[in-house]
């Protein structure tokens, strides 16, 4: 505990007249590897003899994203072990948060550095361009488990010609993302979801009254429709229509048959109870037992946006590096990369749409009493009868 | 050329029909050296037996920041060897327009990815921080080395306790940084700014018109204060001394003594003749010709700037994850780090002072007839008696 | 000349004893007119009696969003007068590039602030949502405008429901929207283009020596793939085809009547002596003449991908907002907005594909030896006869 | 609720079908009050007819960052009125963490868009600086009432000459300064921070524990070097009067005198049970009833943080614009602004200092059984006995 503290760039020893380099101690260079990491740097334009200034850039860039990448994956790894439990602990839920917290900070410096690389011109890649066939940043076989990792499924996947994602890497690489593929945060997250209290409460069911609810403010919106003296008849029929495909939108929340086809075109993920569980979730989000939970759902979606807000950056900086080429297969990289910004690829898609399916909260029907003290703390701090005892 | 377009995260062969993992082309992996690269991170706290969540992360930040400087060195050497030059092509110039941009963009991230450091928590950092003894960030010789080939000079390094910079550091690493110590940016820009033409030009000198039209100008404010009626004869007083105090800094730039007792203080760093050069190019800055050479007073500027901003924001981090124990020496890390935050270790100093210097643009003096024509273009776009032609 | 410095949050007055609320002097909060600014929001909830907190952050963002756009359309009026004039002097040109640059860093702002507005949760939307009928962020006349002044033409635009656009806005801003109609930065931009000396320069023709170029690297190509023994008759093939298709995209740089068809598309926008003059300055951009125009290409290049990103940024957040409902018409917000991050809303979309025609700088024709010299600069510095002159 | 979204820049009504500027409706630029705000900019170099294209972005940034003050108040008298509450519920403490994030993200916007200033060159500065005089940004009473909301108090002010900070504003403002000067954040946080419970709890007393570990580490630490038979004597001194130094600090969380002191020389700023509140809180953390208070601690530290950042980048900005004219006092405007960058205007000082007084978890005394349990929910998640159920 005498010990200074290191690292904080120059923070160090300070005043501890500590030998800085002694042999026994550590030494920042070695601590972080740097002879190898600063050694890993080959263009390929140097082995070609023409050295391109501009490599390095390339080089160092795509470093840094993959360094990132493994922290990434270090936090993800850590918060699928916990929602791997059957039984998780409050304090392991605070940990999700912080951690997911974490991951956003860092993707926002990922999307924020493709400035950096911004500053490459198109004419200055093609100096080495040519040298790096047949690479491509597909083959991060990091990013691949993490979309994997996440919940993307290969029937989600656009396929690159006709090889399938896997025919893009080594066999090492093949053998992580096949492991990658049984795990999906996805579905943890639904398995969870599916496990929250209060969705039936001795007698109450969320479901039957947050439906009945919803009627009744349908109800209420085609009779207000229906006795509009100052409407036409063709308005008002518009105006009915409109709140008839509504509550039919709604009816998808409660019909399994409905939801499976949902399920089937792409357009719903989880399954209906644990859509049911994040929109209780989301509406009852002031009650403090749910303050967490609802951090993480929206953590979740922070992330996946984070993924879209990427993915859309880094196809326009491929737009401008390499223009639209057409390919044989009529398609070209940019083309490829602009798909996976669609809705296809975002794997908390229910989150998104949940807003469709929120209602005011002064419509709310309330939760029975019981729930409701169970939800508020046991004990809440300016009760402590120790309180206001002096020091 | 008729060769797909490598990276581009998926951009990549779309259409190409080549084989994406033949034996003799490149492979992401390998191009990256991600072998290397993604093995290099060993916990300490693994090694003692007690696994620390965030060390993982501590690693990673640091290593990103070494990638980034190994990039800023690479583009700042590159700007050495085009000021080292005797005679500079107006090619050369626009380069180091473009290497400053991408600095900037760069440190941009560095400064901003502190945040990701900041979701660590004290507590946390105690986990393993006191396996890292005696290592310190400011054994990051990368950035020394950066240091020193900006121009910061020892005379201007804090000292830490009695220990010289260099003894920090391992024998390979001295030797780096002594060599480093022997080049810099500041003096070669110095050189640079004192061949700037316009200094003299066929018997119009800058610097007897611009300091006759200072005098001018405060002769006139100082007979307007005089001759105000509405003001006591203390408040004209106190203006007269202002304006007088005023002149003398003016002075300043052209009387050698002065300047030289103000660069032995440390509050000038350039030569006068660098120093009057500077306040050329950016009183006269919209003419064509000194358009890339403000460009690059800006962008060294603007590095300047930058670091100052990295440190002070590296200066908070470290005040929030150790607080300010006070070592032996009286001194603690946070202090020492926010002392490099001032005045002292900017590089640029005198591109930041130089605004003390600027007078309207309306009252410039002219520059002679003949020296204007010169720096305009000899050939302007429209006056092109191929522009009307059509294709 | 005397005087203290204003602004600067404090920076003021320090040592200058001046009366810092004299009558006749400037005041802040009446200078920035903050009794107008500060009293402009008016929460529609607290007028229903229901005062909804998050009311004020929706009004705030917003206004500080139309502020920035009346300043980027103060910068886009000044960049409009340069391009209208029919000799555009090389000092105006170096105010495009500044001018573009600040209209960068505005933009950034704008993407980076919709994070805050993510703040707001969809149920805290829904506590005011209602009272805002029919009010759209799509009636931001301001917005529209920017639009119309870059080049967006009426065709280019999606059509919400069977409303033209301009039957969202009241009558005076209908006016408004349509003098800008009348006005396209792209249009200027063009003719500015077509304007560029060195596409003819005394019998050298740049788009001939270009085609000639191409032509050659293509047969090279061919040739090899034809050579190549290792290779089945069926690559070989398939290669030779993609060469092909890569020649003929190179022709619709030259044929004027594909050129056409893609106009006709919207897959291309400039003319082609225009397009053709983007391809020289990008392709010469080293030499100095060409640093300056190249740079505004560039910038105008980022500030129509900076509203791209802005574009699906702001999808990406109503896509959390308000989810995926579905309207009478089969479109929603989401969807209508999602549209407009499609190329057809590229303004400078040649540009970007501008990289597909590019070609590496070791095969480019050289320019004709006058021209040449006429593109370096007349004077060079360090080859100025005063230079070596002591002060 | 059929009604459509309204807002999101075209997010609008899209397949609504109503009447998008019908007369009794709302309409966007009525509600975010245009007609005021876009009118609000006035130019003086235009009032004094010499037209300064750069002073809009002066006039509109400035006007920028006063509607974000507006908000960030917004949300600080909410946090301030929860805190005023003697009992603030749960449900109360989440609002705080949410809305401090929220000025979180406003800060970071308020720091980035320093850059956008920084385009405008001093040169361009100076053609409509001496206009503006006395006004200055220390005049910004919204900024003012922020450093007073949080708990600057004026003893911790550096004054500008002779005039105490209220002479620097109109009577009006005045009037609204010297209101916010009773109301103190900091005071309401050392209030709810003395109150929090198991400081004591029957018969356990944290700060006699902490305080009994401490020592605990120390004589072990102690021990050890007295004990290591490598180190020479004068080494072994010197270790031993560092650890004595270290009890000593941790002296100061236990003794009223010291801690006095402390107060007194403006190192400390909260009571001595507030800080050991705090730091029982950040040390325990990881309980779950302590989660949300350790969000509350370092969303102030954050926020207080991100002042120092915008001070220090402000300053920087100044120094740039402004150079380091002396005025007759012998400050600058620059000097002064650098002089709040300093530990005397950071409101939550002792937040940061915390991090001195941390020990390592694995160190710490455990908590009570009973406070254990009572610190953790009465109710988890998966316990729920409704759980298992099928929908």
């Amino acid at each position: 505990m005498a010990s200074g503290c290191p690292f904080g760039h120059g923070a160090a020893a300070a005043g501890d007249h500590v030998d800085p380099i002694s042999d026994d101690g550590v030494y920042y260079a070695e601590y972080l590897g740097l002879d190898k990491l600063l050694t890993a740097q080959h263009p390929a334009s140097a082995a070609h003899g023409v050295e391109a200034h501009d490599e390095m850039l390339f080089i160092i860039i795509h470093q840094t994203y993959e360094l990132w990448f493994k922290q990434i994956l270090h936090e993800l790894h850590s918060v699928i072990q916990i929602f791997s439990q059957d039984r998780i602990p409050e304090k392991a839920m605070g940990l999700v948060v912080h951690r997911l917290k974490r991951i956003d900070e860092i993707q926002r410096i990922l999307i924020d550095q493709i400035s950096i690389l911004e500053t490459m011109h198109p004419l200055d890649f093609l100096d080495f361009r040519s040298f790096l066939t047949p690479a491509s940043g597909f083959q991060s076989f990091q990013f691949r488990i993490l979309e994997n990792l996440l919940g993307i499924e290969s029937k989600h996947r656009f396929q690159l010609q006709k090889t399938a994602y896997l025919g893009y890497f080594k066999a090492e690489h093949q053998e992580l993302l096949r492991k990658s593929e049984h795990i999906s945060l996805l579905r943890l997250v639904e398995k969870w979801l599916e496990r929250t209290p209060f969705l039936e409460f001795e007698g109450w069911r969320f479901k039957d009254e947050f439906r009945r609810t919803v009627l009744q403010m349908h109800q209420a919106d085609r009779d207000r429709v229906s006795r509009d003296a100052h409407s036409t008849e063709e308005h008002k029929n518009l105006q009915l229509q409109m709140i008839d495909q509504t509550i039919e939108q709604f009816e998808s929340l409660f019909d399994e048959e409905k939801h499976a086809e949902m399920v089937a075109a792409g357009t719903r993920r989880l399954s209906i109870r644990a859509l049911q569980a994040a929109l209780l979730i989301s509406l009852y989000r002031d009650e403090p037992l749910f303050h967490v939970p609802f951090q993480i759902l929206t953590g979740l979606l922070q992330l996946d946006e984070n993924i879209s807000l990427w993915r859309f950056r880094h196809t326009q900086m491929v737009h401008r590096m390499l223009g639209s080429k057409i390919g044989t297969g009529g398609s070209s990289g940019y083309r490829y990369l602009k798909s996976t910004t669609s809705d296809r690829y975002k794997v908390f898609l229910d989150f998104y749409n949940l807003s469709s399916f929120l209602i005011p909260r002064s419509h709310l029907p309330p939760l029975p009493l019981e729930a409701r003290e169970q939800l508020d703390f046991y004990f809440t701090m300016a009760a402590s009868p120790a309180a206001p005892a002096t020091p």
